[in-house]
């Protein structure tokens, strides 16, 4: 609440600017897409992630990295998978940075990947304000959080290229407007997708892969 | 994730525990009893004060304070219940602290209160490190988050006095093993009293008014 820890708040912001710029540059030297996901807790990352891998895996090469206060049971999923991880346990931090991304990427073989999937900790409020480096950002909210965070968590939502509606199978057990939830994120953010998915049933699915796909293509026609 | 970044957060947790220290004992010389809910976006924690006024208006003179990022749409649910309650907007703080607390304090009657609830941010992070100066800490976690949250953000569940399992009318729909979770946070947290609620069918109320109660009236014969 004081002026002091707001100047330093913003020396961190310009001085993470300054490391995402340069992250944004490394992964562009190795044609690479890389996509923050975002969510407040028990939305569906490691969910979404998992669905992911295995919707585009057949055709492109994938690394992740998750970010965590504790624990690397998100990791240990991934890993199963088959996929390269690397587990950022941030301790009190609750939010990425781009030095934490930067230190992520030396350990990862950047000439072999295509997708960069970055979970970020849960979290609706932090994580929007940390560039990564990344090129996307895909903020998800589950159905059960209810239709009314857009106007608590604003940010999230306006710096989101993708909404992902999650746990929409749960919609006939709950007080949620879908509709009404679609036209108030529209309004703060009329460029950003807004997708209905089910990460537990697949329903949806098949449009956020194909966009993911597109983004893909992009990147390395850029690239070249 | 430099020393000086955690050195300022050091500096910060020392101040705010200072103030806050005060707050406590300002609420002390007027007998009131201060709770600090907390949870991630979404999961109940409105619904959890609306049922509170409900249950214990008749017996009881309660206040609120509401933080949220940005919006009143809480305070405003609040105030039709004709309670008092002040809104603290953070903008991009992902917490409340001490000093947001004793400026709402500022603005409330503390003469006429029995029961101050504080509604904190939506964060399962930041709000367990910052006291505010409250006697007891409750926090929710909604079913459909899963019951894997306790590895992933343990600070929280050692730190709650109360640990509220709330929309437990959706358990049949979900993959949350309810026994499981209980154990965990028993290991976590031996002290923890722990209960399945649901704000929406009012299942499991009781035994949390109950325990409301019982620390209002603790209180009140701490404070004589």
């Amino acid at each position: 609440m004081t002026v002091k820890v707001l100047t330093i708040k913003e020396d961190i912001l310009g001085m993470n600017k300054a490391k995402a710029g340069q992250n944004r540059e490394r992964l562009h030297t190795h044609g690479i897409l890389a996509v923050n996901v975002m969510s407040s807790p028990g939305s569906g990352k490691t969910s979404l992630i998992l669905r992911t891998i295995s919707g585009v895996k057949a055709n492109s090469r994938i690394a992740v990295i998750e970010g965590d206060i504790a624990s690397q049971v998100d990791a240990d999923k991934v890993h199963e998978q088959g996929v390269p991880v690397i587990q950022i346990n941030t301790g009190d931090r609750c939010h990425l940075d781009a030095n934490m991304m930067e230190k992520a990427m030396d350990h990862l073989a950047l000439g072999d990947i295509d997708l960069l999937l970055i979970e970020n900790v849960g979290n609706l409020v932090c994580p929007a304000e940390f560039d990564l480096g990344e090129h996307r950002k895909v903020m998800i909210l589950s159905a059960p959080e209810g239709d009314d965070k857009p106007y608590k968590y604003p940010l999230m939502f306006t710096e989101a290229d993708v909404v992902l509606i999650n746990k929409v199978d749960l919609l006939p057990y709950l007080d949620f407007d879908l509709t009404r939830f679609i036209q108030v994120v529209s309004g703060l953010n009329p460029k950003a997708r807004i997708l209905p998915i089910s990460c537990k049933t697949g329903e949806g699915l098949e449009a956020w892969l194909s966009w993911l796909v597109s983004e893909m293509d992009d990147k390395k026609t850029v690239s070249k």
